[in-house]
């Protein structure tokens, strides 16, 4: 296989795309892709200041790297969960937070740009899976309150610092699986919400996912020719999840028919915006009020969720 | 298992309403289930003369039976396609339309009801693989051919013989990989007019499917306690057939999450209705009018696609 703009030995070779590439045009080729998908969706221009959720990642670390190379204004936030065998019911050896937060520093680090670290146990007295356990929140699971926590802290920390948007690195596998889903149970909430783009609403700060677009294994192979290390693992409480299950039904599609993950995908795109299938986006922030706590917009009458979380943990005596 | 109804022993174990029954409760079940139906989806009155169009599988023997035994008005269609050894790529000793018929004119008989047969070479000269292949309409498929004969001659006996609606078998398993395919493609044109009732428009008859969602296993179950003979076999030419391939995909589904594909059917059903997601069916047959030579709806200038397939397949010289 050649490369399709050089003809040296291709590294790379994407049949959805009908696109072979070698090592050092598939660098210029990726982040090249992302521009075009930052202006095509116009997410945000280099005049802004950009917060990249930074987890530790080949998604994430890969985002920041791209936007940094394409010269775009972009600091990281490391939100530490605690994901750790201590104080919860992870077995001891496990050290999820620990290692994804030393690989998100050396990123930084190595290439002088800022990070931001929040520590979820310092800022809240337990980490992640505590914090699920006293709650009683999600079936078992700290997934639930794990997405409410980084979702409130990202907010947090892009308002209370000034930032303009928020970049998550999430990859087309991942809203293809959050479609199908969506798709399965027709939830038009989530069916007319998910965008590669949610603008800013009083209170919320602007999300982007500039790599919703690219194959997971793309993600994995720019970070393997970037030399970027990260965290090979999945979160130890991910398995079982919903949307593992779906991103293989979607793979095993994908396999049978190359390309039809993201078909599926730009095509939902495409018909949000013809207005021909679907409504107009009602998504209205009338109904939304500030949390009485935090200030974060809630549609509950007096504290939003994760202040409820908080304050339930907080009344639970210590054992 | 027992029987919900009486306590004995349950032949029927529907995991996905949560419910067993014996024989005789599961036949009186599944009439009283498709009555539900038919009156919620408004599809047809005892006053109405219906038309199924029978092809002799389980579904569409099954559907002939039940509307019988509720008291409806029934008669059937049998399409002679011609899809049988001879004159056609098949090999010899395939014999799926002539049993197909024997079966559908043995439980017309049997019942006493009014069976029309339309033979398709009679009619229009040659069996559908050979006007398939003359017209090289389909990809070297005769399924596309195939399904705009068994539309356009549904349509013209159910609208010349006067029934003021026409019923096909399409069970659960049939729509929701209809649904899936329009989906995975996000086709407007193809979604908003997926419904059990298509309703009558100039020249096009009114639509049904009462047994839209009643699973593939819930017919052949009814129609082996009926002790219904039926054509087992699948058309040799359905082999590879995309909606098979989407059907073992939700059949995948349906294993590890029993009810997702009712599910996934009805919420559809739930989210068209409520006008909450889609916009409102832009079905219009404004730019319709009628082929110069049948009389029946289309868009082109001059002929409908059936009447240009068989002048084109009349054109070409007998080999």
């Amino acid at each position: 296989m050649k490369c399709k703009k050089c003809g040296g030995k291709a590294s790379v070779n994407m049949r959805q795309h009908k696109l072979a590439l070698c090592k050092e045009h598939y660098l210029e080729w990726l982040p090249e892709q992302t521009e075009r998908f930052i202006k095509k969706y116009e997410m945000f221009t280099r005049h802004e200041n950009i917060l990249v959720a930074v987890s530790g990642g080949k998604d994430s670390l890969g985002l920041w790297d791209i936007l940094v190379r394409l010269g775009y204004q972009a600091d990281g936030l490391y939100l530490g969960l605690g994901i750790d065998g201590r104080r919860s019911p992870l077995g001891e050896g496990i050290n999820y937070s620990h290692e994804s937060q030393r690989l998100a520093e050396k990123f930084a680090n190595h290439h002088g740009l800022k990070l931001h670290v929040v520590d979820i146990e310092k800022e809240y007295g337990q980490p992640i899976p505590v914090l699920s356990e006293i709650s009683h929140r999600g079936h078992g699971k700290p997934c639930a309150v794990c997405g409410l926590t980084k979702r409130h802290e990202m907010n947090r920390i892009a308002r209370d610092l000034g930032y303009d948007v928020l970049a998550t690195g999430h990859n087309l596998d991942d809203e293809a699986a959050v479609l199908f889903g969506n798709t399965l149970s027709w939830s038009a909430d989530f069916l007319l919400r998910q965008s590669p783009v949610l603008p800013s609403a009083s209170g919320l700060a602007r999300k982007v996912k500039p790599l919703c677009r690219f194959y997971e294994r793309e993600m994995t192979a720019y970070c393997l020719a970037r030399g970027i290390e990260y965290i090979y693992e999945e979160c130890p409480f991910a398995e079982g999840a919903q949307s593992i299950y779906y991103k293989e039904l979607l793979n095993k599609l994908e396999t049978d028919r190359p390309g039809a993950k993201l078909t599926f995908y730009l095509r939902f795109l495409e018909a949000r915006k013809s207005g021909e299938l679907f409504v107009e986006s009602h998504v209205t922030h009338g109904h939304l009020h500030p949390c009485t706590k935090c200030g974060q917009p809630t549609s509950a009458p007096d504290l939003c969720s994760f202040c409820r979380t908080i304050e339930k943990v907080n009344s639970v005596p210590a054992v």
